[in-house]
């Protein structure tokens, strides 16, 4: 039984220390939600993990009145502890059935995938909604694979039948084109938390939804 | 209520990626254990969430036949996943609260503390034992607290409801002042992980324990 609300994956944030400038992740977000982000997944890799539950905490407090989910990166443990909305995991972090098992039917679990062979293997009984990409090279995760283009952005996303949100150098002046590859929204680190103004930043985004036939649930 | 199983805090074996000199942790596992471990604590800071749950679960699969609990470091969630005896956070880490209200009343949960005050601070209603250290300046952890020394040690069990273990820098020739200072048992990374002969190293360590009234349920 699904008991997770729909997630609205139009412009999907990913934040975390060192991705923001030095701003507090608080005020980041809020603005890329003013702006029209209507997701916020929080992002730390190592550190310490009381910080990271604080963090997530401070996150809720804002976004949860505002009725924008968070999802935690990789850390079920700090969703749970958080009382986060959901958790996301990469092909490295802990299996989304595991996640599944641990945070019971309630909290969304994202999968990231980054070629065809991985989408097909999604389970779509445990997962919730998926990420593709890299769509282009991209600087935020040192670890990415191999960028899949708009083509290969477009054939992953045939092979799922989940809801997908393309990740991965997207931009202003890309995303029309990655909004017509299939996918339900695009995530984005860089273009809107290293942006002078994150509110305009989000806001040139998510003026692009709507024209690429993504309603905004909100 | 508590339904965890008393744990024998005697000899505490923690071992992690890059402790054992290369050699496959359940092999030094199995080797401290046939020496006289009684507990075994998984280790992991950074690297993949993935690798730590499997690592975790070759460890329980060795493990949980012999009687030997595993206590997952800091993760909370792989401790769940992999079906781990415990977790066991430090200062930086989730807090036990939180890590109580996520593993429920089953699983034994660990605390370090660095100093009275923090002693002071255990909640004995949600913690099931505690890490007192460094007793000795150490290597292992390279964020260690400054070393609290016998009388400091000795100090900091005075101040504790709880069972206690004592971390940092305990081998053959310093164990038996350590065990006189209250403790029920003695923590031990290189002194075993990093011996030519784990077995070895594990037996003259567990052949103290008796000697200092401490006995060996198993």
């Amino acid at each position: 039984v699904n008991l997770r609300p729909p997630v609205d994956l139009g412009l999907y944030l990913i934040l975390g220390p060192d991705t923001t400038l030095g701003r507090p992740l608080r005020d980041v977000a809020l603005a890329a939600v003013a702006g029209g982000a209507t997701v916020v997944q929080l992002r730390q890799k190592g550190g310490a993990s009381r910080a990271f539950v604080e963090e997530a905490r401070a996150l809720i407090a804002v976004l949860r009145p505002l009725g924008v989910p968070v999802i935690v990166n990789d850390r079920a443990d700090v969703a749970l502890a958080a009382g986060a909305d959901g958790v996301h995991v990469g092909q490295d972090d802990m299996s989304p059935e595991d996640v599944r098992r641990i945070v019971g039917p309630q909290l969304l679990v994202g999968l990231s995938v980054t070629n065809v062979a991985q989408a097909r293997d999604v389970d779509a009984t445990v997962v919730d909604y998926v990420g593709v990409g890299p769509v282009f090279a991209t600087t935020s995760k040192s670890d990415a694979a191999p960028a899949l283009g708009i083509e290969g952005t477009a054939q992953v996303c045939r092979a799922l039948r989940l809801p997908a949100v393309a990740i991965g150098g997207i931009d202003r002046d890309n995303a029309a084109r990655v909004l017509a590859t299939g996918v339900q929204g695009i995530a984005v680190i860089s273009a809107v938390c290293a942006a002078e103004d994150p509110e305009l930043a989000a806001a040139l985004l998510a003026a692009q939804l709507p024209r690429a036939g993504i309603g905004r649930a909100r």
